[in-house]
């Protein structure tokens, strides 16, 4: 039997939380950075009715007796979470994010603010949570990169001079789920739960979907006409109703990558490759469409979140 | 007291049936190809329960006795309607459309077929019920047209040589309809039901998603950022949020005439303006859009889908 013991028993140097809109993570940290322990409750923001103290007891249980300094990122410090720390402006390296840091008045928590830019037309684009995890995965003394987050509201960053220069959201993922659960796509797909053999091909139609969505990325946005043909190429037998979704899911994340290697091109960034950051399954479809487009991909550390807390804590002069 | 005698006692040539997913429509037409009358039921072939025979006679009522001919289009000619009218491959002029009608097995009607069209990439687009308002909307002769029919699915075609050259479909009525009742972005529209003053701008938040829409229609696809604006705006007080449904809508109607006109221009037609055919509130809608694109736009007819059909029944020799 191997005895975890030598694990355990690492001295706690910083409590790390990822407190966003439906969940909460929280991490037990040594004083070189490493990961002890790691703990998740669906404790988010919009879950705990305005009782954030609370939460926070229920989330760090017997964690709570370590009296050592307790840094959050995410939605908890939106003007909907437990205190606001407002937004920084883009570019901002790790120092701007430990300057504008906000403590709780009960002083249980220190939260990491948001970052703000603007795109080409001056709209506002924002970041909770992100920004911490960018941090984390990416080297601040290395050249420029990109980094690409999946998820409802994907984001792309770009990384130069140790700092996040400039960044760019997609609302791909949330499109996504509310067209396979309430538009006449989603209609075709649930023939797929009836199916005996259910997603045969599923890998075919994304890199098909993938492939429609980036064939005139140089053209005028054609997404709102592409979403027709994974109906009609369903209805005219040339797809299988069942891959309608995953059909779907390549139009919509191929049209993110298109979009966003060109938001990159126009802020100096001919990337040949990405830094994905998020679940192992979305990275992985993330990673066929970028290749698809002509990118490599290179998977980011599982706990980016945690990494940029302390990086952050650090720089902040909270822990070391 | 102006008696209606003189327009009731126009003898009836044909009764023409609209009959689509969610309503029919009946017109009763004189020997001029002129409506004397119409009738609008909730009899769409979704609601009927393929009782397409009872249902008929609902929506003709005492119009029964009428012993002449009986000419539908739209959906009631798909798989899912009373009898397949197989599609007709582009480009298809009247004549086309009336070597495809389909009589249904009692004889108590004859249908149209819908279109089929391949888009750039060889993707299959259809439509049912559009090819006739085109073919009553447009005048056989006229220099090439661009017609836009707004709604759920809308249609752009070209109309070259007295016929539809070719027609995408965009899925902008239908994404803007799931993204209102079920994204984050109908969340904060939400309090528009709570203003005092609902909707005070709505024009401008329209035009304003447009512009936004058309602001780089050169660049990649980019709808995916541009949906997560309308909510950014909301938050960083850029945008009344009662006023998000309309920037949205702006976005995506704006998104397709950049997408449409782009794609006319490919298939050889640099069009100045274009011929609307659809409900009023629309087509004001999409007027200004393609204003702000650079363009004209016309009101096709009211009865674009009588005039239709009683043109492709006089071509097939079933009146006149």
């Amino acid at each position: 039997v191997i005895q975890p013991a030598r694990v355990t028993a690492r001295a706690c140097a910083l409590i790390g939380v990822d407190w966003g809109t439906t969940s909460a993570r929280a991490y037990r940290i040594d004083a070189e950075g490493a990961v002890i322990e790691m703990r998740a409750a669906p404790l988010g923001i919009q879950q705990v009715r305005g009782d954030f103290a609370g939460a926070l007891a229920t989330l760090l249980g017997n964690w709570r007796q370590e009296s050592v300094p307790r840094l959050a990122c995410g939605m908890i410090g939106s003007r909907q979470g437990w205190i606001e720390a407002p937004y920084v402006e883009c570019p901002a390296a790790a120092a701007s994010l430990a300057r504008g840091i906000v403590e709780t008045p009960d002083r249980a928590l220190t939260i990491v603010p948001g970052l703000v830019d603007r795109d080409d037309e001056g709209v506002p684009d924002v970041m909770r949570g992100e920004e911490t995890q960018i941090v984390g995965a990416v080297a601040g003394d290395a050249s420029p990169a990109l980094a690409v987050l999946p998820g409802t509201h994907s984001k792309w960053a770009i990384v130069r001079d140790g700092a996040i220069a400039s960044f760019a959201t997609y609302m791909t993922g949330e499109v996504y789920a509310v067209l396979r659960e309430h538009s006449i796509l989603g209609r075709m797909a649930e023939m797929n739960s009836q199916a005996l053999d259910p997603q045969p091909s599923a890998g075919a139609a994304f890199a098909r979907g993938v492939r429609a969505a980036l064939a005139d990325g140089g053209a005028a946005d054609s997404l709102l006409h592409r979403l027709f043909g994974a109906r009609t190429l369903a209805l005219r037998a040339d797809l299988a109703p069942e891959d309608t979704s995953d059909y779907l899911s390549g139009l919509l994340i191929g049209s993110e990558v298109a979009a966003g290697r060109g938001w990159a091109r126009r802020r100096g960034l001919e990337a040949s490759s990405a830094l994905l950051v998020g679940s192992p399954a979305l990275c992985i479809r993330y990673a066929a469409a970028l290749h698809e487009g002509g990118m490599a991909a290179e998977r980011g550390p599982d706990d980016a979140a945690a990494r940029g807390l302390w990086r952050i804590a650090s720089t902040a002069g909270l822990v070391g």
